[in-house]
């Protein structure tokens, strides 16, 4: 296998989707970039594909993103590479820049243009079930095995992967993507939203009180929201609302294996990253982070564009444009110092018993 | 998608049933209350669904179970509110009482009442794959995609949703629930048994030797017995035991993305919540509840009642009744002191370099 | 059910396969252990089964592994016990010993000669859909509902479990073992390779960059490459790379709801245990080991032997070799160290507010 490892990439042809050539002002334009160094070039000359700095050559696309980098740009044989003016005195010879200001994005689009997703193929795969008043859209594609529940809806030109499973009334808007395994019951999906495979939304949520003979489940009887552009990663929970509804923000994003809890409200564009988890009824503002495994209690409110930090443990408000990290948290600043002063006086610290140096 | 949040809540009747109206004499048996301020009242009124103090109206049911929210009680125009004792007195005129020591409880049964769990439907989904000598009880619900192994037993009244995946000689007893793409093999499930989607009961857990090419496997012999009522949420994992076997004690809770150590024995009505981790052989008593994204290392007792805090990492054995936080954990109290102290120390500490401030 | 606990174990016929019986001989070479204590037993005795000290009888092989349960070995009754060399003299009269000196390995070996996995039955299920262009070797089984995609390759001896979905261009080597409801699209497995029930291998990674109207997604144009003999637990994720592919090196195991991020690279034989997380460009050397709940940033390396503790936190490159636990990862001595000086400290500390002894 390890003789596989590094050939056919990025975009081996097996996997995904391939695009082009194209000319270098249909690359500036989808950059939105102005070109520098093409003296001369002929403009027809056409772009086959995208490749990292150092193995990219003559008909391929690069970037560069990151200050580290910058060495590899000196040495690069790309025909044409995505920078940031400040780099521009280090393109090499025959090397074309398209200059923006944010490369990583031109270079998102750009990759976009060259790998394209699959076209959603419409039509609804033989095997699939569709329950009674279900609406699928003609050119929606439903796979394999899928179970779609009555009065269920399926938008303009969503894509529906094998086994998925959606719920009775659930509405899905245009041009969502549900992946494999996936199952979304008790919700109302925007557009263009995504769950990749295996991702769980409108399960109940977890409330039970106490009763004479053990746990007795309180019902939870709100929905999922999934506004427009929401996408959630692989093996993810969404819990449904108790009584209220479980909201996700327009363009959030959250990442592999996160759990939300029952009423928790997030604002737009946050960004969960992977194993993190937040607890019911707790109510995140517009362009929260919450970085890998962190944790927040529950009935807390996240003000906007705060950030917590990876296995940050939350148990109280957190302000907007707060750094937050620790367990408990607490400001960055105060964490690391936190962390400086225990040391030294650790270190400083007599040993008990005298055994341990 | 914003203008639907709020609309049809609690109970869209597009994802739950409805039952009732129901009359007050009904909804005090069912909460097991008693009424106050119904004084000329019509006793044949009914009342038709259930609703947060805020929305609900005159032919609402709502209930007030937390002290911050008893100033939303006095501007109520809710029918009847089941309540504790203590907020009698702050019940607006025009609302009737449901007086009852656990009104969180009274509310799950009435919520109950008003939102059924939807009926169990008997019969086999003509796509669903029975194994041979499996025994399906005529008034199970055998969902779409279900593959049921050879041997294996479901019980009465119990439903099997879609995809759903039963090993070979599993025993499932009645009234359980299995939720969409759930898999259960080398199991052994009670009654009332509740798993929610993607759910892995009897995986193999991780078990090898090292050898001399590698690591080897260990055969996992042992298998998952669930007792009586025990629910277990999304996408959560309980291996088999590997010579013993596991176990989860009747009633207990666990809630999504939780992860059940091979030969991990827990209680009766423990709680262990998301992302919480229990490691192999390790032993829980009763009435145990582990927070979030806590973990226990294998091998160790948690005595019956602990409360293991969230994020809390635990390495040793715990007493009967303790609290416990931090990771490495310790008592609650003298985590918080903890934090405390270094935050004091950390103030009057000399700054590094000087420049940090 | 509590009945059923303890009976039938290990090895419950129910869920099972069984081999035997053998003679004391066979066992011997297994193991690879020289026998003690056999003078005057008929060679021609056969051993029918497998069982812990404590309930093993005289047909029954067992094992010694932990000094800890030496007292269970001088009561036992079975008929072979497999142990170190330093335990022979506590053997009882009556029970034969194979000696060797990795008992635990010799154990793994025999229970499997006992209990071996059930046998690959070569097939496709007529309810499996076979893509166009995929090539299924003969003695591969693929199970029902399963989805293979176009130009995929399954190779020989290699078992696909129920609902499992392989993505078009799929390489599956031979020997591989895929659980049911996993999903593998755009990635490489080589032979021996064993995933768990609802593992996702290959979904895009977390990549997006910041645009005037929020998140734009980065294509993630690599791929997984899972080397020979890798396995990984339940509801595992694996993301594919972005533009160099996510590897995972020969041997290496992962446990149950553990995250991979695009770009990772694992070397041979690391272990991962259940809810650690590894984010994206993360370099792990040969046998590494991430215990449970441990989060690594994205970008740094960990140098080969390292062992990263329990819920560690790592953010920056660990030597090889080196042993860290804590948030941040510091040395295991320093971090034991640090919580004893901060108990002591925190014991003279005055009281804050008086109120709180």
């Amino acid at each position: 296998m390890e003789g596989q490892v590094g050939t056919a990439l990025p975009g081996d042809g097996r996997f995904f989707e391939r695009s082009g050539p194209f000319p270098l002002q249909k690359l500036a334009e989808c950059a939105g970039a102005r070109t520098v160094g093409d003296e001369g070039t002929d403009p027809d000359t056409l772009y086959a594909g995208i490749a990292p700095l150092q193995s990219a050559g003559p008909q391929d696309v690069s970037f560069l993103d990151n200050r580290r980098y910058a060495p590899l740009l000196e040495q690069t044989r790309a025909g044409v590479v995505l920078l940031a003016p400040a780099f521009v005195d280090r393109l090499p010879k025959g090397t074309i820049g398209l200059v923006c200001q944010t490369p990583y994005l031109a270079w998102a689009r750009v990759a976009s243009l060259f790998h394209p997703l699959p076209a959603v193929v419409p039509g609804i795969h033989p095997t699939a079930l569709i329950g009674v008043g279900a609406v699928i859209d003609p050119s929606a594609q439903i796979g394999p095995f899928v179970v779609i529940g009555a009065g269920a809806s399926v938008g303009a030109g969503t894509r529906i992967d094998s086994h998925a499973v959606i719920g009775d009334g659930v509405q899905i808007g245009a041009r969502c993507r549900i992946g494999a395994q996936a199952c979304v019951s008790h919700a109302l999906l925007g557009d263009r939203v995504t769950l990749l495979a295996g991702v769980r939304v409108g399960q109940e949520g977890f409330g039970f009180a106490v009763g004479p003979d053990g746990f007795e489940t309180v019902p939870q009887l709100g929905r999922v929201i999934l506004e427009d552009g929401v996408e959630v990663g692989a093996n993810s929970a969404i819990d449904r609302g108790s009584s209220q509804d479980t909201v996700i923000g327009a363009g959030s994003r959250l990442d592999n294996l996160v759990q939300i809890g029952h009423n928790a409200r997030l604002g737009r564009c946050c960004i969960v990253v992977s194993q993190a988890g937040i607890s019911g009824s707790t109510e995140l503002g517009d362009f929260v982070t919450v970085a890998a495994q962190a944790g927040l209690i529950g009935h807390i409110r996240i003000g906007a564009k705060a950030r917590i930090g990876a296995q940050c443990g939350v148990m109280s408000d957190v302000d907007a444009g707060a750094d937050v990290i620790g367990s408990p948290a607490m400001p960055f600043r105060e964490f690391f110092r936190n962390v400086a002063v225990l040391r030294r006086l650790a270190k400083k610290a007599p040993r008990e018993g005298g055994g341990e140096a």
